[in-house]
């Protein structure tokens, strides 16, 4: 194996570690209904109804200014207080993935402001993105969000700026999960 | 299984459709000897004595203006006078990985002209990039490429001024298969 990378496992189904508080499908196909869901980070993932994949791998479209910023304000996840996360899987059109890298970033960045914009969320609202694309998994991104009850009004404004924006018209399937820690 | 994405394994053996003429080992460990490789595309890879695996996926630094001229002057693979390829694992180091976006493209681009400086190499050479990072595989990266007998010197010269780039300090494994159609 590698090192550098490390595989995510998300695991719905009737027991594990985070219950389902709702479900909603943004666009797309929806998945099947669970009530509970694990992320297994080592070992083979028990089964489950639907089970999700993603790497934790190096950022594809962040700058070195940006970089040190989110390094400097983000929380890690596992804090205690944080008893609500979210997981929200998406994936982009062939169209996105069409784009050169310059093009991406200027949606990504420039005009949608995803870093910059997020940066006002932390360090409260903790979050680790997974890439499913290369695996060949139904979506590109799983995105895990960590924050106490009392931050999820401000949960809701970052997930209802980012759907706003230009990036998003290339989301062409997205899942929304809330959940607790059971 | 998402779309847009192609695994491709390459299977080093006794038997397959190209011959090893040459196997050099550039940085870091060897790869077992192998006398023969096959590309497999579609179904179960057979056992050989090592199977690599890589993702045909996006380009990760290519600008528009970039994409738009690789795209008018590239060949395709599987040019029936190009009887010649070569196989070039490299994994690049966790310095290289930890680098912002914009680090990782002044170094690639601006300062070792990884396009622009093998544009012309093209239609001459053909080239595909197959993505193992995020597969946990041992190299980052498997290129592909395909020539004339003719243009082994070209290759040569290519392989050289890649090797000599600002961008190659970051290659800590590196083996260098050269092949022959069987």
């Amino acid at each position: 194996m590698g090192s550098g990378t490390r595989l995510v496992s998300f695991v719905g189904g009737q027991a594990g570690a985070w219950r389902v508080e709702a479900a909603t499908t943004i666009a797309g196909a929806a998945l099947p209904a669970v009530t509970a869901i694990d992320a297994i980070e080592a070992g083979e993932p028990p089964a489950g109804t639907w089970t999700l994949r993603g790497v934790v791998s190096h950022a594809r479209y962040t700058h070195a200014r940006e970089q040190s910023e989110l390094r400097a304000r983000q929380a890690g996840l596992g804090r205690p207080e944080a008893t609500r996360a979210a997981l929200i899987p998406i994936r982009k059109s062939a169209a996105w993935w069409d784009l050169a890298h310059d093009e991406r970033r200027a949606i990504f960045e420039e005009r949608s402001h995803h870093i910059a914009g997020t940066l006002k969320y932390l360090p409260a609202i903790a979050r680790r993105l997974h890439h499913g694309r290369d695996l060949g998994e139904p979506f590109d991104f799983l995105t895990w969000f960590e924050f106490t009850p009392a931050d999820m009004p401000l949960f809701d404004e970052l997930v209802a700026m980012l759907r706003a924006t230009e990036e998003w018209r290339y989301v062409e399937r997205e899942i929304d999960l809330r959940l607790y820690r059971s």
